[in-house]
């Protein structure tokens, strides 16, 4: 395949059982829900796919998984991150042969690293990586690759695109414009679906976004929509998408919020790996109703039996609109770019 | 007049004489330029109107010089934070009797108050005020002003807007959901024109945009095809100003860039307040020869005698994209929420 | 006097009257009191002296009296920060008349400026100023001095010292290892109190602290005890004072908490020019409880009638804690170099 | 043992050969020259060791090959932090085993936690641990570990100290006066050499320091005197290890110029795994010769055949200063607390 990587890419959580292993079933069944609600594509071993939480064996054999399954039906791009170049360059060639479309590759973490030694290290991967490679940049949780940087890895053909989740529309913009007359197959995914119109607006191709694997039906919609024009329907789905996000990264350290999200769509994904306190745990039942009351708008999914408060204007979203940006300034001040 | 805030204002600088005086005559003449390009509105005292390196008195006359000068034609924006609340109130009073349309009071600078003390300050504004009054939230620069804040000052109906300069389209969207049904008649503007496009298509009513004292032309065209939806024709235009806007911001501290742009266009706003150093001066002289060449592609200036490099792809351009990079993160590092 | 400045210098908190104007009394009172107690000089037009909230003709009229009512037995360092350079030098000039020590003078602030700025800007000030020059870097409020530029403006002979309220040991040792071996008559002062006896031991000369206007016996205990090597004897005050700094800092913005602890020592401030919400008033009385016992417990006020909490150890002191790192985490966050 | 961990315990950097593989008999030598120089412990596996480009079996090697080395003539604190709760718990068991006598756990990063978060993280680590646990706070690279939560889990026998390498000196203040009272046998060690001195004043038992691996002799010194009262001999020495850590650290990315610096004592370390650019290269050995010139000033290396400039007050060391800035200014946006 040498498509465009182009659509919604869902980076799906992993589902564990009882005594913390993969619950390999239900990660089928989930793929298969996921591909029934159309999404165009999935993103195993992402940021939202806790991949740093699994061992060496446990990331391939989840990339194995979601690749049988998916069998053909939608790409799959896999998260390629190891501990070095080398064994990044040897997860490459694993998921090559496991028959992956494209891997992603996040910049070097935990050293924040200068441009210069990004570019070093993507620049041995391209070179010798059997399979496409997506540079992946999170500048809340590893080293920011810049627009010169990108522009730069972009003369590698083998480096076709890049999934961008800084949330940054502007620079969006200017990757666009540095890149795309150079390589107008290179493919810009964005990484934050609270910006997804306005990013498809300027000229992204899609995302790989968390949300969708909680409501893919409207992450498909708001991506149809957009994508066809019809700019004016899309645009209020959109406020809602941020309402729910908001909900789910607030209730939590990410990615617990949309773990329990998921369970509201009538899967079991188990407990985390990252134990949870007893006050967390409080914390996830109160986000499960607002959830369900977000699902129950949307309409996958019943209002709870208490009922749900009106949608705008009240002091509950007050709240949460308060705790959204001290959460969002508190990553920011963490480590974004 | 009762209508609501929409298109774009103009945060014009003040032109200088030798004697670092207000330069009068050049400041009316400006005005007229801006309004026969097509500006919907003036907005002196602005954080580009270097509003904290006049004193007091000159504050007040640079708002009367220009409300005199539009004489109706467009409505005028007047900045008009002082010293502290009492200190305001009577700007406000001013500018009223100047025949200002609203003014603009930036959140509390130097300190870096709460969500509670900012929602305090505007308070006692709000009441006190005899013209209308819109927020101005830059955090680059001054105390953030958040979402829930700036809902519970949209109660008060002397509040009819914001001005954002955080660039965040997300921010922007979380705004309009939290005001809009409560306030249908509230203004957003957006002071980031890097993102213009993508504001607008969201639901931002127009901007206030230091690029538009340099090409009011180009700001008027981005805005008209945007609201009439013309994206596709808008888009490429965006794409442009951001490369200005980078070329301006990286050169020089802000808003010196923008000072020497605005020459090109045929104005002497002489030296600024803020003294230059031996080398600052060299690198006005080089932004210049880019700011030419940008300007011409534009159509509104002669292209310098030595050419112009090609505007893709080269050298010259990843300078300048890795050098904004550093400085906005710089920015955002120095004080941005 | 050409002495080196040495010593404790009192940022001193300007008390208004019922109305919000001067209370020349109550300050004069003020000024007293704090040299009877042994600070070795008064620092007025400073940041906890809420120098940006009086007009141009009331900082000249606090200099005027602090001088006054000083009459020769302490030196005065007056905060002579204005609208632009000229209006700077014209306090300079003015302070000079009143017989200060010297100004300090805040780096550029609102706008965030590059090194290359901040060094024009002082140079300037540095050619024409009458009176010594002492800079004020405090990177959470204006733009940073870095330690090059200081070394530069260290060639000034006009320009003495430097007040740095960074609370970086390291950054003090760095400026310290530049400048000292060209002008060993410059002198480091701190303005963090939290860091004081390290501060000292590194080679600080002294400090400029808001705490030393609520306790001035200790911050001046804490000094002579380091200063004269009794280091065993200062580490256990230091402890403390950072217990009550941390409660003043954590309990409202900057510098309302001190504010309310000034007020124990029998002083009345009356009320900011900065309004206060009804929360907030509430959050200032349980301050003054907190503030109470620890003022007991260095033996200058009552304990309060229902008792004090044991000192260490407790939950009431984890809850001040997390709240200082919070603040802390976010003062850095909103503009800390 | 149960002896409290004291002194200046070294992070060592692991030796590779030219195929990338550890270089076993050079990091047994290099173990031997460290111990033969007065270290206090070693610390493998840390930060400056970089665990995260070493896989499983390898970072247990390297416990391994240094515990073997050791073989009691100083502790071992192995650096314990794996994938996830479950593999850091099986590390510490063959630490355990291996004989070293405490582990030290990086707080979780990629992603960014909080403190209930990392709270239950480390409350897992303590209840199962066969070893003594010791935290390690490095908020520039993991999830930053707050006072109240050190404090709740000093409630846990197994928690036995810190290395925080915040470099904060008013933090370690806190933390001593939070934990000390109710565990006079926690260890308090900093990770920031170039604060070193003023922390052992303030009543930290020691240090980690990457420059200890290095100038083993000059770090022992320091915390000789510095321990035994003798501060005027102490601060000096302080401030040059300043300069030798600034120019290590602002030279490449960390630990990129500690590589360097270590070959100059006579130790082949190879190539990093993390891939250098062709300019990155150019700049390594510059770097060597402004580290020689320290160094042959410590007494430790010869002086370069073209000499070194004079130490203070020239170009090149306020271009080392600037840089500095830069480079943890940089640092602190890119993910410091």
């Amino acid at each position: 395949m040498t498509d465009k990587l182009r659509g919604i890419f869902t980076p799906n959580l992993v589902p564990l059982d009882s005594r913390g292993e993969i619950n390999e079933a239900e990660l089928r069944r989930y793929v298969d829900w996921l591909i029934a609600r159309g999404v165009h594509g999935l993103y195993p071993n992402g940021s939202t796919g806790e991949f740093t939480r699994f061992t060496v064996e446990e990331r391939r054999r989840i990339i194995k998984i979601v690749c049988q399954q998916c069998d053909g039906r939608v790409p799959v791009l896999a998260g390629a991150a190891e501990a070095n170049v080398r064994e990044t360059i040897r997860a490459c060639e694993t998921y090559h042969e496991y028959g992956a479309r494209a891997v992603a590759v996040v910049s070097p973490y935990y050293y924040r690293l200068s441009p210069e030694s990004v570019y070093a290290y993507f620049r041995e991967i391209a070179l010798h990586s059997p399979i496409d490679v997506t540079l992946y940049n999170i500048p809340l949780f590893a080293s920011p690759i810049d627009v010169p940087t990108i522009r730069r890895l972009a003369e590698f053909p083998r480096v076709i695109g890049i999934k961008d989740s800084s949330g940054d529309v502007t620079f969006m913009c200017r990757m666009i414009a540095a890149v795309r007359p150079i390589r107008p197959d290179f493919s810009f995914l964005t990484g934050w679906e609270a910006a997804l119109v306005p990013m498809l607006v300027m000229g992204a191709d899609g995302g790989t976004h968390a949300t969708s694997g909680i409501v893919p039906e409207l992450t498909r919609l708001i991506f149809d929509l957009t994508t066809s024009g019809r700019l004016s329907e899309a645009v209020p789905l959109q406020l809602r998408l941020i309402e729910l996000f908001d909900a789910m990264i607030t209730s939590a350290d990410f990615p617990e919020g949309f773990r329990a999200a998921v369970e509201l769509r009538g899967f079991n994904f188990g407990a985390s790996r990252q134990p949870l306190s007893e006050s967390q745990r409080i914390d996830r039942e109160a986000l499960q109703k607002v959830l369900r009351c977000i699902l129950a708008d949307f309409g996958v999914a019943e209002a709870p039996a208490e009922g749900c408060a009106p949608r705008t204007g009240n002091l509950q979203r007050d709240k949460v609109l308060q705790v959204t940006e001290a959460v969002l300034r508190e990553l920011r001040e963490r480590g974004m770019q």
